[in-house]
C-alpha cells in the first residue's frame, strides 16, 4: 500500500526555485529530433506516410489544413539530456531518440482507436480521419519505423554489443507499455481499482518509455554502471512523476493552459489516481453519490462539481499532489552521487522540476 | 505489365512427382518450433497472454473451450530448412523461427480487425471475444514479443554482428508486411487495380515474411553470400506462388478440403487475382455483370455461379495457375546453383512443390 504523508512546501526541498515555465532545453533539442525523424518518414510515396506526418503533428491531412501545435518531445529530450549528461555525444544518442518519439506516437494513434478519442493537440484524431483499419497500419508502421532507426546507431559508431543492449532496453520498454496500455484498457469494466493496481498500470503505460529514455540516453553516454542505474532509477521516478501530474491537470488544471475543459478526465470517466483515490477513500454515502453519477452516460457541470466536491473531502488533491512531490524528489535524489557537469545537472533539475509544477 | 503463357503440365517441370500431400518436414520441425515459442509466452500472468495463447490456437478463451487444428507452421519451417539446408544448425535459427511465426500471427490479429473477420481456423477470431481495444493490445504484444525473441540468438552463440543483420533484416520484412496491409485495406474501396498492383501488394503483405524467411534461415547456417542469397530469390518467388494458390483455392478450393465454402473469397469480395483479372479481361457486357453483382451487399449461390462463369471466359483460373507455376519454377530455379544435400534438396522440392499443388 502506498503510504504518502501529506507534505505543504517542504523546506528540504532541492528543487530550484523558478520551475514553471517550459526549460530551454526543450528548445535546444528539438530541432535536431525534428530534423531526424522527418528524414526517416521522408522517402516514402505509400500514402500512409501521408498519415504518420499528420500525427507526428507536421502537416495537415484530408480537409484538416494545419499542423499541431509543437510538443514538447519530452521523451526524446530526456534521452539526449542523459547522453550529455554522462559525457556522450548526443549525435551518438539520435537515433534512440527518434525511437523513442514513434513509439510513444505509436502508442497514441493506437490509445486513440482503443479510448475512442476523437481529438489530440486541439486536432481530430488519426482514426477519425481515415478509419480504424488504416490507422491501425499507420501505428503499426511507426512502431516498426523506430526498430529501422536503431539500426543508425551501429553508423553512429556504438559498438555492436551496445547497440544489442540499447535494443533489448527498448523492447523491454515497449512491451511493458502495451501492457500497461492493455491493463487500462481492461480496468475500463472494473468499477474500483487499488492504488497499487493504478500504480502498476501507469509504471508501464506511461512509465516503462520515460525510465527507458533516460536509461538509454545514460547507456549511450557512459560505461559506468552505477551512473547508467543512477538514471534509470530517476526515469523510474519521473514516470509515475509525469502521469500523477497528468492526472492532476486532467481534473484541476487551467482550461487555458492546458487546452481541456475542467474535469476533463472525469468527463471521460478515466480511471486517473484521484478517481482511485476518492473511490477508496469517500464515506459510503459520498461512495454511492459517486457510483449513481458515473453511471450517468454524459457528466454535467453540475456533476462535475459534485464529484470535485467529495474529493476536497477526501483531500485527494492533496494526496496526488504530496505522492508527485515523493517522486519528484526521489528522481531528484537519484542523481544526488552521480558526476555531473554545473550546466547538465542544472538542465536535469530545472526539467524534473517543471514536470513537478508544470500547468499543461 | 505481367506475361505468364497459359501452360498445360509442362515436361520440363522439375517438380517432384507426389507433392499433393503435406510433406513430412513440417512434421518434424513442428514440435521444436511449439516447445520454444510456449516457453516464450508462459510467464506472464497478464490475462493478455491467454489471449495469445488462444490466438496461436494453443488453448480455449472464454467460452470457446477447445484448441485450434494444428497449422503448418509454414515460416518458421521455412526458416529452419533454410538453416539446415545450408548447413546450419536448426537450433540456432529457432529464436528467429519463433519470432517470424508470431509476426506472422500479430499480422492475423490485427488483419482479422481490420477486414472485420469473426471466423479464422473454424473458431471465432480473437477481437469478436474480447473486444477491439483488447485485440490490438495483444497484437502488439506478439509483435514486440518476437523482437524479443531475437537476443536469444546471442545466446545460441551467434556473432553480434550477424545477430544485428538478422535482426535488421526482420525488421523490412515487418515493415514490408504491414505496408501490404495497409495497401490491401486501402484497395477495398478502389473498384479496379491493375494485376501489377495486386502483385506489389501481396509480394509485401504476404511475400515480404516469407521471403525473409528463407533468408534468415541461410543467414544463420551459412556465410556464403551468394548462397544466401538464391535463398532469398527462392523465397521471393515463394511469395508469390503462396498467395496466388491461396487466392486460387479461394474460389475454386473444395470445402472439404480448405473448410471454406465454395467461392469464399467472392462472398467476401476480397481483390483477390482472379477477381483482379477478369475485371481486367472482361468483356463490357460482362463487366457490367459483375460491377452489378458486386454491389450487391449479398451474394447468393447464383451469384457466385454467374461470376465463376465469366472467370470461365477469361480463362482466369488457367491464368492464375500459370502465373503460380511461373513463381514455382523459379523457386526451383533459384536453388538450382546451391550446393545441398540430397535430402535437403529433396525436402526443399517436395515442399516447393507442395505449395503449387496443395489444396488447403
Amino acid at each position: 500500500m502506498v503510504e504518502a504523508k501529506i507534505l505543504t512546501n517542504s523546506s528540504t526541498s532541492i528543487l530550484p526555485a523558478k520551475t514553471k515555465t517550459t526549460p530551454k532545453i526543450f528548445a535546444k533539442y528539438r530541432p535536431d529530433i525534428m530534423r531526424a525523424s522527418k528524414k526517416f518518414l521522408s522517402n516514402h510515396d505509400v500514402a500512409v506516410y501521408d498519415m504518420l506526418r499528420y500525427s507526428m503533428g507536421w502537416k495537415g491531412l484530408y480537409a484538416i489544413k494545419t499542423s499541431a501545435t509543437k510538443g514538447k518531445a519530452l521523451r526524446p529530450t530526456l534521452c539526449l539530456l542523459a547522453c550529455a549528461a554522462t559525457g556522450g555525444s548526443t549525435k551518438q544518442a539520435l537515433p534512440l531518440a527518434v525511437a523513442i518519439e514513434f513509439i510513444h506516437n505509436f502508442s497514441l494513434i493506437h490509445d486513440d482507436i482503443q479510448d475512442r478519442d476523437e481529438t489530440r493537440h486541439h486536432r481530430p484524431t488519426l482514426w477519425t480521419l481515415t478509419g480504424v483499419p488504416k490507422a491501425i497500419s499507420a501505428g503499426n508502421i511507426l512502431r516498426t519505423t523506430a526498430d529501422s532507426s536503431l539500426h543508425n546507431l551501429t553508423n553512429a559508431g556504438i559498438e555492436t554489443e551496445k547497440v544489442l543492449e540499447a535494443i533489448s532496453v527498448l523492447t523491454k520498454a515497449c512491451l511493458e507499455m502495451i501492457e500497461g496500455q492493455y491493463l487500462d484498457v481492461s480496468y475500463e469494466r472494473i468499477p474500483n481499482i487499488s492504488i497499487d493496481d493504478y500504480l502498476n498500470m501507469i509504471s508501464k503505460k506511461t512509465g516503462a518509455l520515460i525510465k527507458s529514455s533516460l536509461h538509454l540516453g545514460a547507456l549511450i553516454g557512459t560505461s559506468n554502471r552505477s551512473t547508467i542505474n543512477a538514471f534509470l532509477s530517476c526515469g523510474q521516478s519521473l514516470g509515475y512523476l509525469f502521469q500523477i501530474t497528468d492526472d492532476i491537470l486532467g481534473i484541476w488544471g487551467n482550461q487555458n493552459e492546458t487546452g481541456k475543459p475542467v474535469g476533463s478526465d472525469l468527463r471521460r470517466k478515466k480511471k486517473s489516481l484521484p478517481v482511485v483515490h476518492v473511490m477508496t477513500q469517500a464515506s459510503e454515502k459520498d461512495k454511492n453519490i459517486l457510483i449513481k453519477t458515473y453511471q450517468k452516460s454524459h457528466l454535467s457541470d453540475e456533476d462535475i462539481s459534485n464529484i470535485i466536491e467529495v474529493m476536497n473531502r477526501t483531500k485527494t488533491k492533496e494526496f496526488a499532489q504530496t505522492l508527485a512531490k515523493t517522486h519528484c524528489d526521489k528522481a531528484l535524489e537519484s542523481l544526488v552521487g552521480v558526476k555531473l557537469t554545473p550546466e547538465t545537472r542544472n538542465d536535469l533539475e530545472e526539467l524534473i522540476g517543471f514536470l513537478f509544477h508544470r500547468n499543461h
